[in-house]
């Protein structure tokens, strides 16, 4: 495995693998790796030649009062988690050599990223896309691994794909849970344990919603409604945003049919933690 | 030669020249071919394997009332032209495949846009900087070319394609004239003879710019000046603008220095024509 930093000696590989015509995977992530991060690379590993993972806080992603500063980085144990999968390269850039002095450039979805997190976050999905953007054009991917942790940013991503034609394949692997059900984050590291017990209530509020579903509940307003209580319930708890939305244009809605997301931004203390879950609703 | 309309057949095409690897060659144009863009595809010729001329009228870079529905269009002429290089493909997609229903992500250059054509026509050069990306994730071209007429827009694409970490380069071919000075432009057919007379102004004033700083005028306003006098003296002409600036980031200079860009946008009736000159000044 190697650890690269520098864009041109990135540049060369991808250019001798491409030659070669074997297959290149990527893992785009902020570091701090956890086992959905591990999932997501063993997926890669299954199908590529050459699995790459970037590991990269970007500033662009963060809002002022953010935790950009404080966002969790260790490199060493990274590198060590990473090379158990193993990948063949952790593509590591400082901030200098992907936003250099008079960079100006920015790709933006429009649309899909207003609701959700792209309302409490404002600029957010902005700074995703254009990171992904420039992560897609330096490894060259033929295929590139998210998380569906961040629903949102998965839609926004393959609207991304889709709209300017690049020429790769997103897929998504399910959320990976610790044992009691919090799905995993690298934020998870700020909580105290009252917060870490607290946060349970997101995953529960989610398992409910499913139940009410499964007994045949379709006013997704009662649904809504049941875990923004339970949310409530929770006296470390503030809720960023509880929604019931159409998968496809993350639009809220009223009945649930088809393919529905219902997801979540809850503040446990001061950490923001997101969590969702899928369901295929069939009315029949 | 073969006409592509369909995004599926180009990346057929693209995959096969790629996988043998060889090398593409991309000439982006509106169509209504002129000896200008033929210039650029016997630039492509000399040096890639595969030569791509797309032809897209793009909407998306025309504003409220401009010229979209009048922009001339004959794709019969532009083949015979095209094929006389001779080019390999061109591309002529459909709107509504570029832009299908859903269609919303953006990808624009902040700054360097503001000024020139990006301050008479808002939006123009994120319409241009979108479709350039697109095109170039289609038809993933080694590399491409444009014409130096449409000056800013060469600096605003050489700064999307390094901004966002694009694997290819932009080759810049020189106005390419009439034999009475003119810039060619497909726009040129919108001229009466009358207007076609008066169009020479713009190239006249250029002609007694660079005059007035070979003869050791450093003062960027004096030119202009001179330049503005001349234009408003042809009863037909309308000055939209007419500025001196620095050629790296597009900002108005006072004294010429290094390698200055004195552009502009003039009216001539209701048809509006670029012109432009590069200078590089020695102060020695």
């Amino acid at each position: 495995m190697e650890i690269i930093k520098d864009l041109g000696r990135l540049k060369e590989v991808v250019g001798q693998v491409r030659a070669a015509g074997q297959t290149i995977g990527l893992v785009p992530t902020m570091g701090y790796l956890h086992q959905g991060h591990l999932t997501l690379m063993r997926e890669a590993r299954k199908r590529c030649d050459l699995v790459v993972v970037s590991i990269f806080v970007n500033p662009l992603q963060f809002g002022v009062g953010e935790d950009f500063e404080e966002y969790p980085r260790d490199l060493t144990r990274d590198a060590e988690l990473a090379g158990g999968v193993p990948v063949d390269i952790i593509f590591a850039p400082p901030v200098a050599a992907l936003y250099p002095k008079g960079y100006n450039t920015f790709v933006e979805v429009e649309g899909i990223t207003e609701s959700l997190c792209g309302c409490s976050r404002p600029g957010h999905f902005r700074g995703v896309t254009t990171v992904v953007n420039k992560l897609f054009n330096l490894v060259e991917p033929h295929v590139a691994y998210f998380g569906q942790k961040d629903a949102q940013q998965v839609v926004v991503i393959k609207r991304m794909v889709e709209d300017l034609n690049m020429n790769l394949e997103i897929v998504t692997v399910p959320i990976v849970r610790e044992a009691d059900g919090l799905a995993m984050s690298s934020r998870n590291v700020y909580l105290s344990p009252e917060e870490r017990e607290a946060a349970l209530v997101l995953s529960r509020s989610l398992t409910t919603a499913g139940e009410l579903i499964d007994r045949g509940e379709r006013d997704a307003r009662k649904v809504r409604e049941t875990m923004v209580a339970m949310i409530e319930g929770e006296p470390l708890a503030t809720i960023d945003y509880v929604e019931i939305v159409d998968l496809a244009n993350l639009q809220p809605i009223d009945r649930l049919t088809g393919p529905v997301l219902i997801a979540l931004a809850v503040r446990i203390g001061k950490t923001r933690l997101l969590d969702n879950k899928m369901v295929g609703v069939n009315n029949v």
